[in-house]
């Protein structure tokens, strides 16, 4: 079998991450001998000013014949890709692993946590109206079964971890929808894991207490966003965390960062974020296709990242470096076994 | 003019705080000759437990005469409690100063940053609807007038202060409805203040990045309450912070943390987010009556407070001391001009 990846290079920063990090990528797949074959699509705000459209159909038809999109990071028309791709094709679980890199400072030392993300639903599907001048209403829509599929998506990765699930929601205040999220998840994970529940009001302040009394979270869409970029944070940096969109036809990779386009074209952007999510869509294949050879990839290329940043002598300045992107690109290449 | 004030003890630690603070409010009346009127209700766990209600008739009646609720922490029923209250009398703003405390350790260094959170809409109108078995509906509402509303105050908190705000919302996913709240922001804000927008998962990131990059935020009720709490986390403690909520007709003030039934009894919590609640119900007299003693009152209050920090020797375990509630408030009582 061979995984067919559409790569969106996306805006920004995205092509130079992207241009130099196919050498990772070349070298993996030689190793490894892996079936992959990567097609670059266009997609963003470089599609949108090109072809009219941020998701051009020439994208959407290649994407339609992918098993798995790899994606830089989009600039103003994020909203018009990302979360498109999502619901288009019901990836529907948003993975952010907040993890420290070694020897990347953080305030709260060594930080681990997984946030498991509802990623179709919510107020994320967008059904909203101007009723008058004055008055606008969006809809908040959550349902048992993707509640319920979300929660075994937490249950699979709590059983690789620490067996300990979070669920957050605000239920004393959105008693029937966040009512019946918990109610999904107390369904699947009761008695299965280590469980309880946490308002996202005080989820928020914990992060920023005490991270690791976290292992797993698993929370609604809108909660996931703001609770995923701050736990990120807390582990280090956003610019530094990977993320995974994962469905059961199709999965989606990217960095949760920004284009970033105040330094772009600069040959100083981290490649961190798109490599580790890299990693994650090799181990992804690896569940898919029960094929050892891809957790070995995966591994590697994060093992490899992990020595560059333990070594500490070619990292990009954003973590305390002072080197380029290729030339950290060059010191994770040479680490890759 | 006499402020009548209707005063909720409220569950947990809440009635010890209020017993103990009794002779600072006494002290304060003399003192500065301040014409208060405090008034007991039942409202909470505890008033739902004894009438079947946790905000009881006789309580609605005394508030519904009363100018200002000083309220302490309630248990499970604070959602019907203040979110009630807050909407019963439009309570349109809810003030949260993140602001650290002097000798208090945060990993940030000194933090102040005032969080305006809109306090009527959103999904806090309580309109959820169970369609089917399966699906679930929140209604999101946004009012141009309301976001105004808001943004007239972050204006004027702004002008006391540092002259700036930031907006938060999601725009690029809510574009009716947060597109609303942001339009009415700039309507406002723009040209008046140092002003500038930022989505709200970027919010949360940038504030464990540096909260002082912010001064004041002003942003919709949902993504308040969660940025509120992550940020008197971030300056100290979610345990010190106080809060207000303002309405043209009535205010309500109350520690931002719950009732710590954990501890309750034990004569051993902090009351500084009581009390810094209770400067700021004094702050707000002043604004109404503009009568000068409410604001010496109110400094005297805050200054003894910071001024027991400062000697560090009449301080709670949780902030590092190893006094009882009763040795801390003496301390601050002998403290007051
Ligand atoms: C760009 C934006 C629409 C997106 C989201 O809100 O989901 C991003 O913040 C993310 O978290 O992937
Ligand atoms: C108790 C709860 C309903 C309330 C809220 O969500 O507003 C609280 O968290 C707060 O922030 O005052």
């Amino acid at each position: 079998m061979t995984f067919r990846i559409a790569v969106i290079p996306g805006d920004g920063v995205g092509p130079e991450i992207f241009f130099e990090s196919k050498k990772i990528l070349g070298r993996l797949i030689e190793n490894y001998n892996l079936d992959l074959e990567l097609i670059e699509v266009e997609a963003g705000d470089s599609a949108l000013a090109k072809y009219g459209e941020a998701l051009p159909k020439q994208t959407l038809k290649t994407i339609e014949k992918s098993d798995m999109i790899l994606k830089g990071p989009v600039g103003e028309t994020a909203m018009d890709v990302v979360v498109k791709l999502r619901q288009m094709y019901e990836m529907y679980a948003n993975i952010r692993p907040a993890k420290s890199l070694p020897g990347v400072q953080t305030k709260y030392g060594e930080v681990d946590v997984l946030i498991v993300r509802e990623n179709t639903e919510d107020l994320y599907k967008g059904m909203e109206y101007q009723l008058t001048e004055d008055v606008a209403v969006g809809m908040k829509v959550i349902t048992y079964k993707a509640s319920r599929r979300i929660a075994e998506v937490a249950l699979e990765m709590a059983q690789r971890r620490k067996k300990k699930v979070t669920c957050v929601h605000k239920s004393n205040v959105m008693r029937v929808t966040d009512g019946l999220f918990a109610k999904a998840c107390r369904s699947v994970l009761l008695g299965k894991v280590q469980y309880n529940e946490m308002y996202v009001d005080a989820a928020a302040a914990n992060l920023v207490k005490d991270p690791n009394m976290f292992d797993v979270i698993v929370t609604t869409n809108m909660y996931g966003d703001i609770l995923s970029d701050e736990a990120a944070q807390i582990a280090g940096s956003l610019g530094l965390a990977p993320s995974a969109n994962i469905g059961d036809n199709k999965s989606l990779f990217e960095p949760v960062h920004g284009a970033a386009f105040d330094i772009a074209g600069k040959g100083v952007v981290n490649p961190t974020a798109f490599l580790l999510s890299v990693s994650m869509m090799l181990d992804r294949m690896y569940q898919l296709s029960d094929q050892e050879k891809y957790r070995l990839a995966s591994n590697a290329l994060t093992e490899a990242i992990y020595n560059v940043y333990r070594e500490g002598k070619s990292l990009t300045k954003d973590v305390g470096g002072s080197v380029g992107l290729k030339e950290m690109i060059d010191a994770i290449y040479s680490k890759l076994t």
